[in-house]
């Protein structure tokens, strides 16, 4: 078996980015961190720790830590089932990836019924979360791809719904004539990182193509309700976050019968685990209730 | 003089994160596109794209497109003084780093009042931004970090406000007796990400020292607000972001006389730009109005 004495400290020093709070966490002095996580790379032949400021772990240190990880979640069930077994250990992680928008809407309200685990959320677009999953560095992920991952089951969540929308002002200056392709190409859009597709694809719905359009760069879903609403330009918002402020007026969909709807999945590794199980059924339930169902 | 029909094809693609999305805004084939930066990479002797989905740029990539960006501002600095120079070119785009509170919070005004520019903004933490800066990666950064970088020039913006908060039920079950070590040592926290030290800060000063907690990792400022909401853990959270909470108190400060008051810092690149001269302007009157001064 491994040495999960040094494992431990491994997991320790990528969860926290140091080796002194590394060392705080584990109750052992910083050298001692050092000295298993530098015994477990001679063991390994592989360096595992990019030292810097945090530290991160390389790809073989991330699926080290992955796998401690799930021993934990397997240990945590053994207690449950053996009350017998030494004091109880913290709570277990759970690490998952979501789509920023998710989080922003339903997400949270999941993992607050899921019961006492503990979340690692990882962000990514809905379109590369189930990269995370195919790569062993998550447990499960909400993602735009209905596809189950190799070892994982995939549920449908139902749909995240986009409204296409800016401030009354934006609209005066940039569409004064309506939706056409010359005022899309010149009115700044928002993207949130390059993997954002969806305002090309609300545009190629609209126009029919995609245009080149001026645009912010703004990776955080509350920023794009904001700068919306401060006039900086448009973007697809859910439609959960908008909502007042489409009733009230402060922002307006430039069209309102052409919404986006996203499917979401909830992809989870197959491996046996009453966490893992727990906190899927607080999912389905909390995105039945929350998204699009057709 | 570099080829700038190559290093435009490189930027294309950097900021895009596709050939194809960069020929769409180039107006030629994908193969033109692949061809430009092939071409490029042989002659510098260097990997400028990593091709993945998305393409990211190199380290030297990346340095290109900067430069790219620079020139950019020049050019455009050059059409205001020159009317005669050919036809406006699109809105130029400042790339910056802030922190993801201050865009959560008082920066999204600055950028709208800012005049026509386009913004690129990274999002690190304020301990960490200055770094971007440093490495030439963006041309200005709100940051933690008072001392100038080379090349720059340094402004305080005065201080965000962090208050403890918790739910009211949150509070209840775990701190039945108050601020004590044990109680924080038990109660489940938020992280924003392995570079967050606030709560950590925040403890020492409340208890005199820091202890190991359980930890959610939220790498999101409004879910640390919906997280604390849903009572998931307590975090540290803007004032701004939760003035409304705790007057209905939907949220309680764990200890409402002990609150975290972190400086931020404007700094940006001292070459002369009079779009960057406009954006500091309006960061800094924004920041002034909004943040902490003493």
């Amino acid at each position: 078996m491994l040495d999960y004495a040094l494992l431990a400290a491994l997991a320790a020093v990528v969860r926290t980015g140091s080796f002194e709070r590394a060392a705080q966490q584990l109750h052992v002095t910083p050298s001692a961190v050092s000295q298993r996580v530098k015994l477990l790379e001679e063991r390994l032949g592989t360096i595992l720790v990019v030292r810097g400021a945090p530290c991160t772990g390389t790809a073989a240190g991330r699926r080290l830590c992955q796998h401690v990880e799930r021993v934990a979640l397997l240990e945590r069930e053994l207690q449950a089932d053996l009350p017998g077994t030494p004091e109880s250990a913290p709570p277990v992680t759970l690490r998952i990836a979501a789509n920023a928008d998710s989080l922003a809407t339903w997400l949270i309200g999941a993992m607050a019924e899921a019961g006492d685990c503990l979340f690692d959320l990882v962000l990514d677009d809905q379109d590369h979360s189930a990269d995370w999953l195919r790569r062993g560095d998550v447990l499960a992920a909400v993602t735009g791809s209905a596809k189950a991952v190799q070892g994982c089951d995939s549920v449908p969540l139902g749909a995240l719904r986009y409204v296409a929308t800016a401030s009354p002002a934006f609209v005066a200056r940039w569409f004064p004539a309506g939706l056409d392709e010359a005022a899309l190409a010149r009115a700044p859009r928002l993207t949130f990182n390059s993997k954002d597709r969806l305002q090309a694809l609300w545009t190629r719905q609209a126009i029919g193509s995609d245009v080149t359009a001026p645009t912010h760069w703004l990776p955080s879903s509350q920023a794009f309700v904001d700068a919306a609403l401060a006039g900086l330009g448009w973007g697809m918002n859910p439609e959960m976050l908008v909502a007042d402020h489409l009733r009230s007026g402060r922002l307006v969909a430039l069209a309102p019968d052409l919404p986006l709807d996203v499917p979401l999945h909830w992809q989870r590794s197959r491996m046996a685990s009453s966490t893992l199980a727990a906190v899927t059924r607080a999912v389905v339930a909390r995105a039945r209730a929350t998204l699009r169902q057709d």
